[in-house]
């Protein structure tokens, strides 16, 4: 789906959801930022006392793997709820920092260096 | 530009940036996981020992938003680094579970409780 | 306890614990961090979409300050974990971070500024 | 200083850095909480993008060492902070969580198991 959904697509359909549950009025800066600090830890959580190569072995399983997508959209969701309360267009923001750090990090001095 | 950029369009051009770095060798789940976490830590950090009130007033301050909205493009970025890390279709992720949640929240029951 | 208990006391103890499992090879100071990561989220989901007087209220009833005082330990036991893990003392390096923090925060010029 | 230096000892330290600021005013559980996993997450920062071998090496560097030490402290003072906020006896929490996880995790059945 990701070939045809944009970002303002994803939004809108959160929104809508919260909307019919009223819910923005808990959807706060702060407690929206902590909610995707949690969520983000549940992702964590799934990798935790594991080897890169245990992780990769793990994530073979599907069940295991669905899990973790499930924590990925967790933080994707709050992130857009976050948008939507902020009002910003979280594209732009993206294309911004990657030219950001485009000049940050060029790249002929920075391949293959973490 | 939410309007008419799609997930795979933010994807790719994520892809591209660390392509050209050589970079994709670090991105390990267990790694880009850690490094949600730390980007939503930052962002949280704009609002640590600030009452709601005085985080809404912050985000007047064009300058103070633009750094919020900075830490929040770092989430996503990351996000969609471990989306192509583990070829996973994001807009089906926050699509399915928002259809869980509609079934584990039915608007009726949950509007206005947190 | 915390009257009679020194920090050697408990090191001792968790030290122990984890010997008696052969568990200290797991604790690389990667993971240890992360485990005091999601254990700090875990704590802050008990005050998560909760106001600062919600948040109170629920502290009253002693189920849940159980539960908050439980996620507590867990961020201390991986804290001391890492002291063992790195063999550092961690009595010194809180007295000195005090220390450095007096200098930055000097008493008269921060009094009820946070 | 961890032998002779009492839970007590510390926390009094801290109660008195914090009351000579009149801070305590801030230390709601929830920023307190949000205040440890801030910490928390800027002490994994050190070993993001980082094998465990390189994590290792690095820890043998003296100054970096002293960094993820500073770290590590700031986790123990919220952590502390919080305990005075509550008013709980850490060592009575973390002796407690250790009992119950004697028997959630049984010896011989997790020798070696993470």
């Amino acid at each position: 789906m990701d070939d045809h959904t944009t970002l303002a697509d994803l939004r809108q359909r959160v929104a809508e959801f919260n909307a019919a549950r009223d819910w923005e009025q808990f959807h706060t800066p702060k407690d929206v930022s902590a909610a995707i600090a949690i969520e983000a830890a549940e992702l964590m959580e799934h990798f935790l006392w594991r080897t890169d190569e245990q992780a990769r072995a793990a994530l073979q399983d599907e069940e295991k793997l669905a899990k973790v997508v499930d924590e990925m959209a967790d933080v994707l969701l709050y992130t857009l709820v976050l948008a939507n309360a902020l009002d910003v267009d979280v594209s732009a923001a993206v294309m911004a920092k990657l030219e950001r750090n485009e000049e940050r990090f060029p790249a002929e001095e920075w391949r293959g260096r973490a």
